[in-house]
């Protein structure tokens, strides 16, 4: 039997790593979290993600937990941890959490945020954090089919293919609800933008395939109507492109329901 | 005789190169635009940059210029190096020029900005363009000291060991005109920091090692009276270490002295 559950807030630049979930012959960050934690607690450690990010995914807030006998002060952890592990990932914090604290079953929502840039020419710096789509976008027409996003809906539509039986855990097939839907123009750089999303669940790719067929609204090329028919639907074909990964941000897991509440500015 | 002279605007993320400079054995900045251009304008061409960057320093708006024969129209040339570069090098413009542009010899001022984070844990996905100086910092003490280094200066003190007598242009010496000097808080993320130098020229790691004193400043470690010392020293070995180059990035170059008035905030 272990004795403690220590919860890690962790940040990881996604660029090098083919996402969270471990793989025997690739660098995951969950496998590269266990291999420091096991020559720390010198025991072998699994990690529990609050949930899998894809390959070039970035987060400022994962949440992971582990059980241990080890006996380290938390702060011990965190030094050692990040002592350890490469610079693209870094441990923000560790606590003692409740031996029934689970990462992702205690988890009640997430925020994402989409970073991307619609000018001619992307910053050479940001190219890795932000994604690229130049030229026109209607950024008035995005907001309205945002706010139809808003609520319980079944996003069967902005499922990715080759979903795994994990997305529709607790029989909720593939009905989710989103509880905050913004699109903000960055207040420094024209023609940047970040969407954010709050829900109390995402089926794979779901914010990227949703961003992609915002995206092709923003260009004209999807009307109101056509963005309504294509979530009424539930059909993924008629749903825009997956938006690469590059501009995907994990920024947040709620663990406390009273933390739900944002103040929703485009809708 | 060559008929045209073309003038470039240029941004790079500096991390997979060795600085600017052409190097026979290495990927450099120079080296790469130089090989695409040759390809697009089907002739050897030889870039001119309005100065040298170190390796892993940025670019957001560095300049230089070429001579051809080649007739494409200049957006053909962004386009077309745009489409052969790799990500991290971009062309913002190109422009003809008057046939006596020179990108480095016409230049009246430069500004660099010095980006830090002084916070617990670096955000990895900045990690690569800002530089972490952890702890204490105490920018009140650096802003007294920055304000020193306002106008005409011998800056030996910051001149890096190995200069070679390019820096030594126009009979100078190490006095260089500093024309705004700023250190300014993030707006948005706490003990995130800039550095803003304008000057009429840099000697070799002059933004570097008077960064890296003005730190050993922040941290309480040497008094505006010391740092009055070094600067009036001209002793390299009295001032503090060299910053990292990662934080350092080359904001503008400026052909035109009309633009040179700053609002200068900390002076």
């Amino acid at each position: 039997m272990n004795d403690r559950t220590i919860r890690l807030l962790i940040s990881f630049d996604g660029t090098a790593y083919k996402g969270w979930q471990r793989q025997p012959d690739a660098a995951t960050i969950q496998g590269v979290l266990e291999e420091k934690l096991s020559l720390i607690c010198n025991e072998p450690i699994v990690v529990h993600g609050a949930g899998r990010t894809d390959a070039g995914v970035h987060a400022l807030g994962m949440v992971a937990h582990f059980h241990t006998k080890a006996s380290h002060p938390v702060a011990t952890v965190v030094r050692g941890l990040n002592g350890l592990l490469p610079g693209d990932i870094r441990i923000i914090q560790a606590d003692d959490a409740d031996p029934d604290f689970h990462s992702r079953f205690s988890a009640v929502a997430k925020t994402y945020r989409y970073d991307f840039f619609t000018g001619r020419v992307m910053d050479p710096t940001r190219r890795l954090y932000e994604s690229h789509f130049p030229g026109f976008f209607d950024s008035r027409a995005v907001c309205e089919c945002l706010k139809l996003l808003k609520g319980r809906h079944d996003f069967a539509a902005f499922e990715g293919t080759g979903s795994r039986d994990l997305t529709r855990q607790g029989g909720r097939g593939s009905i989710r609800t989103l509880l905050q839907v913004n699109l903000m123009p960055d207040p420094k750089i024209p023609l940047r933008f970040s969407f954010f999303l709050t829900g109390d669940g995402f089926l794979r790719h779901m914010v990227r395939n949703i961003v992609g067929t915002l995206i092709t609204v923003g260009r004209g090329k999807m009307s109101r109507a056509e963005f309504t028919a294509v979530l009424n639907g539930r059909d993924r074909r008629a749903a825009g492109p997956t938006a690469p990964a590059c501009g995907l941000f994990l920024v947040k897991i709620y663990y406390d329901r009273q933390e739900l509440t944002f103040p929703d500015i485009n809708t």
